[in-house]
């Protein structure tokens, strides 16, 4: 079993499936999960190939989700590499790729774990699934959410999803994610009159009217952290406005800005506090609102009580359960009203040049999912 | 004479000489310099056309120069205008034509005055000399600036200098100029470290990071006016930072601003309170700084007493004095150290659709020029 998750994780790497593509990389799995018995569908939605497979059970009470991608973020400078990054490489315990971590080699634990959980399991009582996607480094437009809409429509239910982002900061497992914030992004056009520089008075000069209201915004108090959150961040993210031209003074600004936000605080609280805001400046102006993600959280259920039990039976201590950084899948499983864990490998060198996972972790990971797998059923 | 300025300004009209170009109104105008005894001097620059002609005196005690542009600012959309703009046509009054007033009427005005003038005093005892540019409404880097270095290297001297800008507001010579404010423009770039919109403690945002400096730099008084400028103003032309990307911060950002300022402040002085307020906030930046002019004033002497004199006899009232508006030509001449007043038609319609100039406005102003250049020689 041990080897067989490191020969997995050699063989995804070696295609170089850069988001959205596949290349193949979820026939090897289909062709592993049929072999065990599972119903595999394909779920392809214009570039993306995506993956929802079923292994049944004898009353299928409850369903166990794991959650993976194929896709994998640019290797950057090929020349930075100590190793070629779709050469899967071991050095010194050390297995060096793009996708090592995030996640192909957590993918492969999902697969062994679950090849040797049915090996000695054929028939269970729950159902055991996997959705794979080749799209959630890029867009995720055609990933995830379509697979969720469609298992919506056919009011599939979900009880429990394990999603293998990596999660952990020095020990496998040691980090849990049970959570994640949501993301609210402003795009904000102020509208001005266009003039001569040298005469202030016969022209609106956006840049100017804006300003005021930025700094109050970079300033503003959205709300405080609560037990699952941290405080809500706003980042400006662009800002544009003039022609390439000394003597004009522009028409109108364009500005962007993004909040990461908990359950702290709701989308309508933001945008409400944002016009608010634009009025008390007396602002000229048109917002459009894209909302990528609203924050969840499991914060108590069987899938979290198990997660942690098992992670303390390994390591002695129970893990820290977090939901900072960026979005995940996650915000689109928790549209079906899961419980929902992250758990994956070693982040510390995720998206960089010479991204590796310690053998050692990787054959940790998949004894970890096997017993999780193990206490569900 | 002044059915002469009529035609004269009706064949400058019909010749298209959209900025910096000339096709050839500065020929004609050279033909008739020559033909009343005037040494005719081309001075071009890449593609911009530029004549010095001087007809000189029994003694060269002080030279006259009148300066004027035959380059004009595009049509815009043609069909938006009654007549033809490149076809000179006289309805109830008015002739229509791009460059009616800015300025090749002005320009026809001042030919029509020296040959009048020299028609009747073919010797006289002062030195009269016309600079006449192509490229006053572009980037002006190749016309009189050009012309004026020439000179100096020569050490060439102008006393008086007569500009035939639009300075009028509702009868010709209500309002002169005696002086132009000052141009000074700021490049900025701000410096920061691009990241993940979701991990803003690992970026350092240059958007967040600028706007309480501009906040402050709106702000800020820089001056109070004196006897012969307003205030300064500061204007922002331009801001742009970030990538058409929602969710990374960016790593720099541009901002361009410009200062009109007159004699009450020093370039150095509007620099050093920029840098010190760049320094406050704490912002790592670089500046690049551009002076398209400095401000100059004409508070006294012969040329202005004369040209003062000469309108409060045609019309009983003084002429008004002002320094408002954009940059003139005159940035280049005062270089010079020589007395300087604009003066020219109405310009209520410079620059639009539709441009005109009253034929009795036309045949005034030659009177008025006239009558200028013989009071001073
Ligand atoms: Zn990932
Ligand atoms: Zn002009």
């Amino acid at each position: 079993m041990l080897q067989s998750v490191v020969n997995l994780t050699k063989e995804l790497i070696s295609i170089p499936s850069i988001s959205p593509l596949d290349l193949g990389c979820q026939d090897i799995i289909i062709k592993r999960l049929t072999a065990i018995g599972f119903l595999v569908e394909k779920m392809n939605f214009k570039n993306t190939k995506n993956v929802w497979a079923i292994h049944k059970g004898t009353s299928n009470e409850k369903t166990i989700t794991f959650l993976g991608h194929t896709d994998i973020v640019p290797a950057g400078t090929i020349n930075n590499w100590k190793f070629p990054p779709f050469n899967p490489t071991i050095s010194k315990g050390k297995l060096f790729g793009r996708g090592a971590v995030d996640m192909k080699g957590a993918l492969a634990a999902m697969i062994v774990a679950i090849e040797h959980f049915i090996s000695s399991n054929p028939i269970h009582n729950q159902r055991l699934s996997v959705i794979i996607t080749s799209d959630e480094e890029s867009k995720a437009t055609n990933g995830t959410v379509k697979v969720v809409n469609t298992l919506k429509s056919r009011n599939e239910v979900i009880d429990y999803c394990i999603i293998g982002e990596p999660t952990s900061i020095n020990i496998v497992g040691d980090t849990i994610k049970n959570g994640r914030r949501g993301s609210l992004t402003a795009n904000l056009t102020i509208y001005g009159k266009q003039g001569h520089i040298a005469y202030p008075k016969l022209s609106i000069n956006p840049i100017h009217n804006i300003i005021p209201f930025l700094n109050a915004l970079i300033k503003k108090k959205w709300d405080v952290s609560n037990t699952f959150f941290s405080k809500t961040t706003m980042q400006i993210s662009q800002i544009h406005s003039g022609l390439n031209c000394s003597n004009i003074t522009p028409g109108n600004l364009f500005v962007q800005f993004n909040f990461r936000f908990g359950s702290q605080i709701t989308i309508e609280q933001l945008q409400f506090e944002v016009n608010q805001l634009l009025n008390f400046f007396h602002l000229k102006y048109s917002i459009k609102w894209v909302i990528s993600g609203k924050p969840f959280i499991t914060y108590k259920g069987n899938l979290l009580d198990t997660v942690q039990h098992v992670i303390k039976n390994f390591h002695g201590f129970l893990p820290k359960t977090s939901t900072s950084g960026g979005t995940s899948d996650g915000r689109f499983i928790t549209t079906m009203g899961s419980e929902i864990v992250e758990l994956g490998l070693i982040n510390r060198n995720i998206h960089q040049v010479n991204e590796y996972v310690k053998i050692s972790d990787l054959k940790l990971l998949t004894l970890i999912y096997l017993q999780i797998i193990k206490q569900l059923i």
